[in-house]
């Protein structure tokens, strides 16, 4: 039995990894792309300018775009991925969500709202449930799921393996990869033979939503973890996947041996996008490496290695593929929690 | 009156980097090129493939290459310049130093040595009198003076700076240029579109060096700074440029204007290649760049910027250009003051 | 029925890419891994590092690799994959045939011998026959049969599909990926921020490869074809890939549109690694790029575009997979056809 | 006697690039600075993201930038440089040369119009006699002067130091910098790890300005030189300095020695930013390449070598630095040439 989705946002580079990782998806299939007015009425083929590296699906390719607008869903969706920069999103979703619609969002808007669930599935599945808080609060028949950014998703798994051992604090520098600001985010002037040492709000998102994602959920609110998260965030001149180096202050000593077993048992989950392992565990210190290492478990996998003891705790790397796990790849694994929990 | 140098090593990337250096230097004039015996008998213009940017000074290329012993060096050599693979430069160095020649190192042997002056002029010229304890325990005529590593005097001088405020412990996460690792030590499959989470041994000489860089120094020996610090180091595919994201938990309650203040006024030296100031700290958290600000102070100088608080002190980037700064500046620089004090 | 085939030089770049696209192939089976004397002995896992995309086949990793000698080659196999540096191939792959072995070999010593099969299976697999020559000549039980260099085969088939219009001169310039050199054949200070505009010995094999190529075989020899072919090689800093800018002087005018039909047509062959089509043609002027486009046909596909008229003929652009069609992919190619003809 | 000069289009890549050219300057003195409308009224310092690599000159950060319009030009000023996009050029120009002004013009623009001169002073000064007709025809006081693309002037030096050997047709292949598509022309995302084989517009740019530059002028009117010209334009990786491969057929035959002599005998000028000598040939294949020689004359000169016979003519590369002897440097250098010839 297969869901009806849709895409919202389906032209941009976000939009067009839904459209690639939704072809031939156990569970869902689209039924409707929506985008800005200038798109609309156009084939998708026609008004995408496909930049991924498989071809457009042939049926999909022939859909004609529509207008983002509750009123031009047609009937039978029940699922909608947005990703849509922020600005916009905020004066879209709501009123899908009004609307009837669940909505599975990757933009930034209202990530940190207290009754909107941020969900990395295999870490905190369970905020789920603040649908129903979120559902009384505001009235709606819909929903709002978002995912985290994707710099936060890249060590959030790490440390939610670690968190059995007493974080107090996090100090994370990050290498990240130019797709993470968009096709046109980083010119090439600005990045050969270069790094850039600051990307406007990021370390902030990191430092949030690191600690409501850990955060425990009482069935009423979510109580977000004490741990202190300090952020440096560095863009480098690679394509895809964020590489991380991780300090963390732990109240327990803990050898890397029993650090990298912790990370290893994280648990994956038995949904069609959720790879196993969840995290991969790289013994040589040379590995993860963003481009031999981006797409282990398909793109939806963790990479980490170079575990190390420091005087308060452990040193690491971590990695995640930034538009498959850390975007397009973690709507769609919200999609897949909430259908297979019944929420669609 | 200019002293005669010779530069030991002399076709490697860091040994034409003296070349160009010592071109129409104030204090120093080269009197010999040392190089490996396939070198020895050639002209220098020969015997190394030219990589810098400017020219060969022409009568630098006439001279005529000589192995490294200390019976080849001609008589009215005062300084020996040195930048050698560490392995060869263990059982090369020492004999010269018995031969009565002062030789200022780019090398990473026996840079901890109790005995062996860690210098970096600006921050612990003082240090440079452990030469006497060195004479008196090894019976040389000579003697060793070292620099440090390239990524450890990027973050050093700022250290210095802060160190006020009570330094109790630093992590830093380095980003460094491929020439740090020589010509041929990165090949373009590892780097392009890829960034390399680990640099064998950096990071421990970073942790290392910087406390002794900082150390105090009571006539007989030097007492290593107590804080902890604890390094991690990435290579990325810039050319010339180390960034580093540098976290520094503090005794006191420091402000990121007071702490860019401290930077700034870490004093410059009247040497010829003593830039000044010594720390450009930039307003901007955009900078510093590798590419665009990895020349401040004509190379020489260090940059830093992003200053910001955090629950236990403050984070903040700095800059610096590794083969100028980090290497054979930083042993020129060394032998400046060793001029200047009256060891040659 | 499958056949046992080897790879000798089955350590390096070229010869992972053999293993990796042996894996479940249709024709052939691994049966032995050669290698130097210093990795003899060790299981393929360790002896190779590793670093093609996708994992090490498991059984192939438990391989114990043995020394490249005919006698080390066990009973059954029949067909050998080499790649080794030209120096070396020439005194391995003689000794191999004379002791009956059919090498298909990507190195490039004897490409250019008067009875030494040089074949592109789809563009002038007749070649092949020489085979029967050789055997003559040389008294060899096997035969030794190449495939042309990464450079020539990427823009050969496009030039076969216009021989019809009778191909008097061509200029070639080269867009040359790093990965063609070998793993370490580029450093990173050489290429980031820059290109080279010379590689030693390229032009040459692009000259005369293509006329032996796209010649006649009359049953006893080939005769070259009488065009005249310049090429001007640079590698730039692309991973894998070599974009070629082609200018055709032809007998006969051919309109672009024309010239496109006759490359689409060159016809693809019912082998397993054929691509179908062989040649894919773009009208979107801005194709084909290399990251973009050199995976096309799996990476055995010829990319072209760009095709446009000039006062003496054409000018347009080529692509291909220099490490898969233009090497590895290659010779497996040129065995398949072996093994199709009976050859075996 | 200095003279005073604007600036037309200040605030830009190559507006920026003027600034920095005309520090300290033997003739000139920067006497206004326009931009468009949102820039007009702040300080130059404020208006002008800097990102040349050297320090704004103290005294132009402090100047106030203007609106682009005749009126706002003040009294003494005689000369204008301008870069402007070609859209908005052809607007503004004619105005300015209509009020009185002399204007050099980087701008593509009007560049092939018959009365307008288009210069590089060192191969067809003469041709600035064009500005009598030029006034005649337009009825202006002022008078309009081009500089070629950045792609044109790489290689016209070149041909002009073959020409008499009797060029009967050009194939050039370029592989151009980022920085030639402006500061935020060419994405990241574009052009890591991938080269673009297109660039519109470029080639006919090439193939037109080529044969009018090297034309001869009757003393009223240019006749373009026969040869044909066929160009295929590559973007790749650089930031700066413009390669190019060129077939030249020739009527006579020439040795690859006599083409260096003849290219290094192509006189320089006695102006200020006249290189010397204008065309540098290497006689080591593996130069010229743009990080190592861009810079050659101080960004003005061209470097040229590979040089090769071909069955036709010859084979070899040219290089040129694309924002400084390619843009702000060629306007430069016709400033001065309109100087020294009392043009102003």
């Amino acid at each position: 039995m297969s869901t009806t989705v849709g895409i919202v946002g389906a032209t941009g580079a976000v939009g067009q990894r839904f459209v690639q990782l939704l072809d031939d998806h156990p569970f869902f299939e689209i039924g409707v792309l929506t985008a800005s007015p200038e798109s609309a009425g156009k084939p998708y083929r026609e008004a995408a300018k496909w930049r991924v590296d498989t071809p457009i699906p042939e049926d999909v390719g022939e859909l004609t775009v529509r207008p983002t607008d509750p009123d031009e869903i047609p009937d039978g969706v029940d699922l909608l991925f947005s990703s849509l920069p922020s600005s916009v999103a905020g004066e879209v979703e709501a009123p899908l969500c009004e609307a009837g619609y669940v909505v599975s969002s990757n933009s930034s808007n209202e990530r940190m709202a207290d009754d909107v669930p941020l969900v990395i599935p295999e870490i905190n599945g369970d905020h789920l449930d603040l649908i129903d808080v979120q559902r009384d609060e505001r009235g709606w028949d819909g929903a709002l799921i978002k995912n985290p950014n994707c710099s936060t998703i890249t060590f959030v798994p790490t440390l939610a393996g670690l968190d059995e051992f007493g974080i107090e604090s996090v100090r994370v520098a990050t290498l990240q990869a130019v797709s993470g600001a968009g096709y046109s985010g980083v010119t090439s002037m600005e990045i050969i033979d270069n790094a850039l040492p600051h990307i406007g709000g990021e370390a902030e998102k990191m430092e949030t939503e690191s600690r409501k994602l850990l955060g425990n959920f009482s069935g009423d609110e979510v109580s977000h973890h004490d741990m202190s998260v300090s952020a440096s965030c560095n863009r480098i001149a690679t394509l895809d996947g964020h590489l991380e180096n991780v300090w963390v202050d732990l109240a327990e000593d803990v050898t890397p041996e029993a650090a990298a077993d912790a990370m290893r048992v994280v648990p994956s989950l038995d949904l069609p996008s959720s790879p196993d392992p969840l995290i991969t565990v790289f013994d040589d210190p040379d590995r993860p490496q963003p481009r031999l290492d981006r797409t282990v478990g398909g793109g939806m996998g963790i990479a980490a290695g170079g575990i190390q003891a420091t005087p308060d705790g452990l040193l690491y790397n971590a990695l995640a593929h930034n538009t498959i796990r850390g975007a397009a790849g973690a709507s769609l694994l919200n999609g897949e929690l909430l259908a297979d929990e019944g929420w669609l």
